[in-house]
């Protein structure tokens, strides 16, 4: 908290960073798959889709497989692991298919919106396996576009059990269930909520366009040095960094996030 | 617009940059000055406050006006001036007040909460004074900080004319008149309103603590360059530039500016 | 359009009444319905739940089924019908199954939340089932109550093709697909909409308890005459109706369904 | 709280009323009314407006002036009046004018937009003078159509003391100060909040067109039977009485009113 354009007027930076959602994020999705996979254990899980939080299902996931694999189609997508976990590019995967050294027992796809082929899934016979369901709030394209139910699908007759993870926003509209869109969506409403408390001028989600640092410019360290920042930045008569803190809270606490069981006969 | 994080996904900026949002909240707030000023020719114009419109006011009235003032509590503002304007820091203007230098017939006072003193303003004698209500939808505690009419009720009995200048947006809440306040509302409304557009993942309101860069930075070329970007960034499954774009203006087009006569005796 | 409190202000009742709303919720549920069932012929539908549109949903199928069953577990409920369906409260079926003489090949549910049990529709063996889901954006409590997808499994083995009925409201907030709910929220969000027009003191949506009505009180004739009153009643200066005709519009045309098929292997 | 449509379901009505919320809006006007007066008295006090709260104030400034006028257009409003104060119609009034019978010191016009004429009011010559100014948020028309500027200045060099009474809600959109706009959006806006709650299906605001049943039917006692009612009523599971009591509370609190002075010189 500094002085900010005129000494009566203060800058206030919260103390939660972009980071800090994603992670608070990454966290409840992590909780949901656990609740699911409650008692199971694994020799092997294949987890297709790094960004943004496979890294963390994979290091959190080590005490129930042995040997897990984190599957991107970017070859750059390595630098964000820093577990046990040996990252395969598509390609390396389909090689090692071909020569039949993967066999996965749990199969985690967190590809969403454009990510694996229902058809690709096909090619694995998991015990237990788990989509990431993108979908959020009604949108007539992204409804259409999405194919998670597909992916279920083509492992139904394979999986004896499949589940598909959802999260959402209590009573809030976010478009997809994506960690970024959650984040973004999370800081912008956090920083209209806080631009209502008494004294305040403004508040600025402190955003940018980080899946361009990471995925155009290819700069995962750019991109963790970004999503570094404060969340938000006020501008405001009198001290409301508690206030700030507890509406961010408040908004992270909306996050829900689950497992739906799909019914086989 | 280019391919967004997979080849289903496009990445889209709005051609709108944060400086154009700006630059039309600076002309609509002129505009207002102009319609009142109508028909009156000055001497000498003195305006207190260069940030964040005050060259742009000092411009403009070149055509009103034979002689310019733009003071500025702040050396490093002059950076910011691009017209033959004079600029005067505060000190400056103090010392050719002392020599009986300055006698204004148009004083405009820009500097808004915890600006320039009421008793300040009282040693000028003005045919005309316009100061700028800083004041936006209600806020305790800003409209207790807020002497826009102290500032008037000290001109009242010198100058002929005052008016008090004010900027809402139509049925939208915005805690002041601030040109950088009404920006950040103006595009982060946009943003959630961009959102809810059919194919739209995200968007992301590409906004930055641009009075941190300038008041405590002191970096007036950053403070241009950073907001000469685009206004907002979005993630969507069909291109929606158009009707963002016309988010964005329907937005701007909710903005109002008006100079309110104080009525006098 | 009259004269409201002064003669500066007018008082506007809009055009479209409360059962205008619902009647184009229930058309867009039908819809969806007849894409599902396009091409298919049957001899006996059963439908659950009368209200709000079971009614509705009886009169349209007439062309595609030879015989047609309206169940409700509430005796009143046969008072809104006026087609040839015949009604049976749940205890009438109850009695024709126990004789074997119901043998629905198509069963609509749409009892939704609370409604009729899973193992109730376990007793049938039609060749289509749509179900409708009455959820909308995520409520804990809601989505634990909600035993959709239970009531799918139980005729996942006897059915051919089994679909589930969802609406929604594009991009907005609304907790179930009930088509209360949805005319609820949609003439409240007009309302809101409405009132930001220029010149607008107030806008009121103009609802009430209809369920009480109708479950409390029984009276499908007053249920009848409160929905037939206008949607929105709007204080302005200005004639706004036919800009509050056309936001009435654009929040119903944010209504989507569809049926979502119930993949098998 | 009674059971729902179904048993899961239940119904609950808020125990705040629609006159509950009036009370409380009618109360902290006077309040800023009673701030603004302290330590004055009076001989003679005018009040122009009987609805919606001109009753309210009659009863709470018996204590502050001997002899309370309440003026009306309206004949029928005197059954409005429960107090000592005398009711006159406006011709009632003009004729005391003209035989010199009426020499308020206080001076009280509450008739906002399309009231009293500011030409009018110059007739009086009080010692002290409160105008309600009836701008809520800005609204193009509504900002052209009101005079509190005029009226105020019509009795600026005869009033010792003139104040304008302001009431908003904090960070909110409410296009006007009028009682029954803040009412409304008030519990609109609670309705929204309410039906957020885990557990609620819908939120019905209670809500008639009051204006037409009081000065299109002038039924006073109609008027009073309706806004007697629940302000909400709640479809839920879980019962959330006390927290849409919270909100409601929360609501009301957003509201502020003050009475700003007039600078004279
Ligand atoms: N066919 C494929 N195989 C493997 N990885 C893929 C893929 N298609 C896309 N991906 C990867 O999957 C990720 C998609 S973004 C996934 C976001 C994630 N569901 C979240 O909520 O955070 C990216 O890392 C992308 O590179
Ligand atoms: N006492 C004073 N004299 C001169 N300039 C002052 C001052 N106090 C503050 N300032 C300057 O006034 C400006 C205040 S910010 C003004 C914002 C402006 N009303 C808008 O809407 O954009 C800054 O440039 C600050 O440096
Ligand atoms: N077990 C049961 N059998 C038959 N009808 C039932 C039932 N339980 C509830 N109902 C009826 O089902 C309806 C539930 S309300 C249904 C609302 C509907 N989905 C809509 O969107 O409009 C009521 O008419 C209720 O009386
Ligand atoms: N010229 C006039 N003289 C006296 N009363 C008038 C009038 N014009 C309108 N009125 C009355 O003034 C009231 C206007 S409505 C006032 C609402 C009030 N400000 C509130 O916030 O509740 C009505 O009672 C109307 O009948």
């Amino acid at each position: 908290m500094k002085q900010g354009i005129t000494e009566k007027v203060l800058t206030i930076e919260t103390k939660t960073k972009v980071i800090d959602v994603i992670q608070s994020i990454a966290e409840k999705k992590f909780n949901a798959i656990k609740r699911f996979l409650e008692g199971e254990e694994f020799k092997e899980a294949i987890i297709f889709g790094v960004y943004l939080w496979g890294n963390l299902v994979a290091q959190k996931l080590s005490g129930y497989a042995e040997n897990i694999y984190l599957v991107d189609i970017h070859e750059f997508m390595k630098e964000f692991i820093n577990t046990n976990a040996k990252f395969l590019s598509l390609n390396d995967l389909k090689l090692k298919m071909m020569k039949n050294e993967v066999n996965p027992d749990l199969l985690i796809d967190l590809t969403g919106l454009g990510g694996v082929e229902p058809e690709f899934l096909a090619k694995f016979s998991p015990k237990v396996a788990i989509i990431e369901d993108p979908k959020g709030v009604f949108d007539t394209e992204i409804y259409e576009l999405d194919n998670t139910d597909e992916r279920a699908f083509y492992l139904l007759n394979k999986a004896e059990k499949i589940g598909l993870l959802r999260t959402y926003r209590k009573a809030k509209v976010s478009k997809t269930s994506g960690t970024m869109t959650l984040t973004i969506d999370t800081i912008v409403d956090s920083s209209k909520d806080i631009m209502a408390l008494d004294g305040v001028l403004y508040a600025i989600p402190n955003l940018r366009y980080y899946e361009g640092i990471l995925f155009h410019n290819k700069d995962v360290y750019k991109f963790l040095d970004e999503v570094s920042k404060p969340a938000i930045t006020i501008s405001s008569i009198t001290d409301v960094s508690e206030k700030a803190e507890k509406i961010l809270n408040k908004n992270i606490d909306l996050i829900h996030s689950f497992v739906d069981d799909v019914y086989k006969i």
